[in-house]
């Protein structure tokens, strides 16, 4: 159920939402797809937020590209408008077309209008490359599968080896999804941010949790790794703070101070894109009238929402990290969890740093 | 055939080349495959680059976002890496999917490397929504009619209502497709730039063609037009000029400039995207050594490249114009062709102006 | 007074304000210093956008850049914060650094607070190159010119060889200073949209005015002409329509349009910068809670928005050519205004389309 | 001489060059002023990119805004154009102006055909508001200051509390100017990046140094810490390495990576901003020819730049705390250096991290 997880925060003074995840935002519910059946190891992650229809009811949203070596599509036109429309499609690179189709599909479905009487819809799907340990050539992924996630979108949801993060790495260990959440008060009224992540990112030796550097220490330990970044990760950022697209934007580019905490450098071959939507502040695809009143907020105290970002968003990369379950890739060969990994070293080390980040972890 | 169309150029001070077309180029091939049953007025066009593995060896890329509401794929890793490492693929708004597929299997059958050995591929698909026409919700085109069109490009290829073409409009009248191409001295040697535009944008009361206010003229004799643009206009430029990509990004700025020039102001629901590549200086995904030289070329006398520019997007939307057919709509509705318009007009009218037009445009 | 002046509105369906000047826009001020003494033909415009404590209580803004060749000062913190929080200062470029100076004063002696118990300040100057008119080299404006003029703002003033625009050149005939400024209705509500244009680009061959492709014609009759662009035009966009910072970047893109519709394709010399501000919802600088609400308006019907830009914007540029009068340049030679290049050109050639060109711009 | 300082690296595989300065790179030096009355605390720091004339002979640049909170001049040209074509000056934020007429009348003195026969030139100053230890309203850096600096630029520096950085402030403690380099192979030769920081950014409590939380331990022993980030860092990367323009904006984003791996989170109030520019590949302001060819390098290799990158810049952070000394601000009040702060800790403490650590940086 993912409530459980590791919670030291030296970057934020704020205390996570009653699940910690991205769904402790009112409105955000996530679904997923995981396809496992020896080679093919994948899957779907479906964010929806707001129950109601996004098309005929918009949300306020922002993107921040990191580094762009990525097929996310969707990006070019909420830029231009500051709104999402659809719900937000995860899954892995190959399979962004067969996404697209039936994202496209479910909103026609749902909005008769659409293509007929107005306008088109701008599909999210953002996607990173699982393919060391999914057959990716094999296009597995199918409209079905994303047709089905998108209908089963719950408060609840599994980290770690699940939905489009089966096929994940993370620092050369076990990566996929993960989710944290934050609350804050703001003139005396209660807000919330919230992550989640499909990770797939970084290189073993940089990996440095809680100021312990146990990248380094188990690559010592670990012969094969990889030469070169093929990874990638995307983050989702909600909140039902009334912030303005600009000011998502900022709050966007924190992320990646978050995904670098634990000694990431963006890597080339990183795709590393950040997508930011308020559930304030609703745009209506048929507006009764041009004019009309926004809650905003005010840049002045923006340094706690920056905290608040990089702290959900770290954390959301532990949550993977502590979540995800070994896996066995297309080649037979074992894609060890950190749990597994830490153990592994410690039946020979048996090092207090790692014993004592094991605690921390609860793993 | 495309060759002959109109050539009066007040701003550019070179001549077109031999086919006045994106394939003088060397190297560029277009194929197309168009889609006419009735409702169903869509269909599908690629720019191929280069003729061999454009993966294998990619082109110096850049991409301008003129107005970001379209659903273009491909933009983030081009704006990147400043590589295009796959053909074009130009269709409707719901075909991009469908589109995505086909390209990356394309892609992987050229290539048993990717998603295997080495990375994934970056696909680029480009659109404009012709729902007006065509019965868009419908989401016609399949992954076959992409791959054949991926198989049949060549340096010769029809203008107007084909291809991606079929269903678009362009000043309210019948849009499409159109090219056209440019050759220019630098230093003794020859060099050339072409456009292919697909053209689905504008309002009939704003079309202005060599100091002739068309558009008005028409609209006053014309009850029914739109209210609210929906239209796009997607510009690739390619050219053997070794622009950088940051160069390339210049140039492909100036196509607002020719797509403005026939009196459009930039719509609000106008996707208006530009995608610019040079032939020169090829990539190659396995570089022998790091270091390497690159054919360069100074920005001092970059205004008659901007003058090319202009000058080529604004006879690429001309020749949409004088080449593309009345079509009937998915409910029926003639759309009608700027020739049959203006032979409309004329049969009332016989305005001196529009007969000079007509005989200047060779329509 | 530049109270009259040309209107033939082919794209806006919209009139001028009161004044067709950009102080129609409520609280909006201008002031203007003229330097003139043979070699030195330079100055200062100041645009004041209200007339309270911009520091205290700022403007939401946002900046475009359509070529950067240019060294405007205040963009970069613009485009993070969305706001403007001094008056803007348009000068010659060498003067950027001592209008720099000058602004900073000015604030520091308004706002004690500044740079002690507060922040700095983002002092926004704007530039073009005069040095074809003006001996650039001698840096010859002073504080003291600059400080005057932010104290003599008014919501008259005039237009043409005047303040910043003394030294400036338009289609190589006189430049300078123009504006303009429509109204629309939203929602029973009256609201208004102004340009000011420091004008200093183009080429003459390009020059196209109502259809009438007037430099060509005065080309042909005029040997010499610059061979590359070094000019610039700067835009100033105010409005109390209440644009937020993504709606004000989208408002300030179309600039380029109205700028290009007199024949311009953005040469590669020429610096393009547009700064678009709202008076709309106010940024107080000491904040009373984080929360609050803003005026907002829908995207949904921007384009008459669009074109309200587009024509404000050309309108700007016609009004600086049939302000400026002839001025005697640095080096002894008369740059001539296009009035009296037309009254030259008739002499000779008594053109029927100038003819009717010169009576529809009162010329 | 600032030769000596630490280096403890775990991101990059390389070494410092000879100095770890960023004048290490051929042809870069560096010259400062400092100037320290009482109240003003403040100076200036030269970055001379190339000995010879930089006017006549551009570097090709790149820039990249982390957080715009800043007031630094000639950005917008160097995007456009990717050349650097003066000394980059830093100092504080009230003296941009000063700098930008010292620079200009310098370039003009150099360069007789600037502004007469040939365009204008584009004056790069970037800035850190030192306003809580320097009387930052008294505006007081002369011209003089700055010309004396751009004619006293050599090969060593000093780091720390000395030119530009004597006013500033970094994680609360002393602040200033901070300098290192890394050496690399590529195919056989050696290359150089380096880096020098104006470091004026940080909260005390999140300050962690090769994973100790030095920061945190601080400020539980320290009562007063601002509330609001009102810092910047402005970062130059210098190379001799053949990067273009679109290379060196990739290079420059990791920038941030290094400045946050100290534990900074870029606050809303920082003015972060990275100027990179490469010293291979000389761009003549007066092309013989149009056509030429240019140095290049792939961008398949780029993990080790971009992890050389994220090193050369957190090592400049350290070289700037390291280096500071404790100053008495424009109140009287002590702003400690880190080696005073760790001093006065440990003799209550002895605090055996703090000590292991004082001993790795050598203070």
């Amino acid at each position: 159920m993912g409530l459980s997880k590791p919670f030291l925060d030296p970057v934020s003074e704020t205390l996570p939402g009653p699940r910690n995840l991205i769904t402790d935002v009112p409105g955000v519910s996530v679904g997923q797809t995981t396809i496992q059946d020896g080679v093919h190891n994948t899957g779907v992650t479906v964010i929806k937020p707001a129950p109601d229809n996004v098309f005929l009811n918009k949300l306020t949203a922002a993107t921040h590209v990191i580094n762009g070596f990525g097929k996310s599509t969707g990006l070019v036109q909420i830029n231009e408008l500051g709104t999402l429309e659809t719900p937000i499609v995860l899954t892995n690179t190959f399979a962004v077309g067969t996404a697209q189709n039936a994202l496209v599909k479910a909103m026609l479905a749902d909005n008769p209008d659409i293509g007929n009487t107005t306008s088109t819809v701008n599909p999210v799907v953002m996607e990173c490359n699982d393919g060391d340990i999914n057959a990716i050539r094999d296009v597995h992924v199918t409209e079905a599968d994303v047709l089905s996630t998108l209908d089963q979108t719950a408060e609840t949801f599994e980290e770690g080896t699940v939905g489009a993060g089966v096929g994940m790495s993370c620092y050369d260990l076990k990566g996929g999804i993960g989710s944290a959440s934050r609350v804050i008060d703001i003139d005396g009224q209660s807000f919330t941010m919230g992550a989640l992540v499909l990770s797939n990112y970084g290189f073993l030796r940089d990996l440095n949790i809680y100021n312990v550097p146990v990248g380094a220490k188990l690559a010592a330990d670990k012969a094969a790794q990889k030469q070169k970044e093929k990874g990638s990760i995307v983050t989702i950022l909600a909140t039902d703070i009334p912030f303005n697209e600009r000011q998502l934007t900022r709050i966007a580019k924190r992320a990646s101070v978050g995904i670098t905490r634990t000694g990431a450098f963006i890597g080339n071959g990183s795709g590393e894109i950040v997508l930011a939507f308020s559930t304030a502040n609703r745009i209506p695809h048929y507006p009764k009238t041009e004019l009309t009143t926004h809650a905003a907020i005010s840049d002045d105290k923006f340094d706690r929402y920056f905290r608040m970002t990089v702290a959900v968003v770290e954390e959301a990369v532990l949550s993977v990290l502590t979540h995800a379950t070994t896996v066995t890739d297309r080649k037979g060969q074992p894609r060890l969890s950190l749990t597994d990994a830490l153990d592994q070293y410690q039946t020979t080390y048996q090092d207090n740093d790692i014993a004592r980040l094991q605690q921390q972890l609860g793993i």
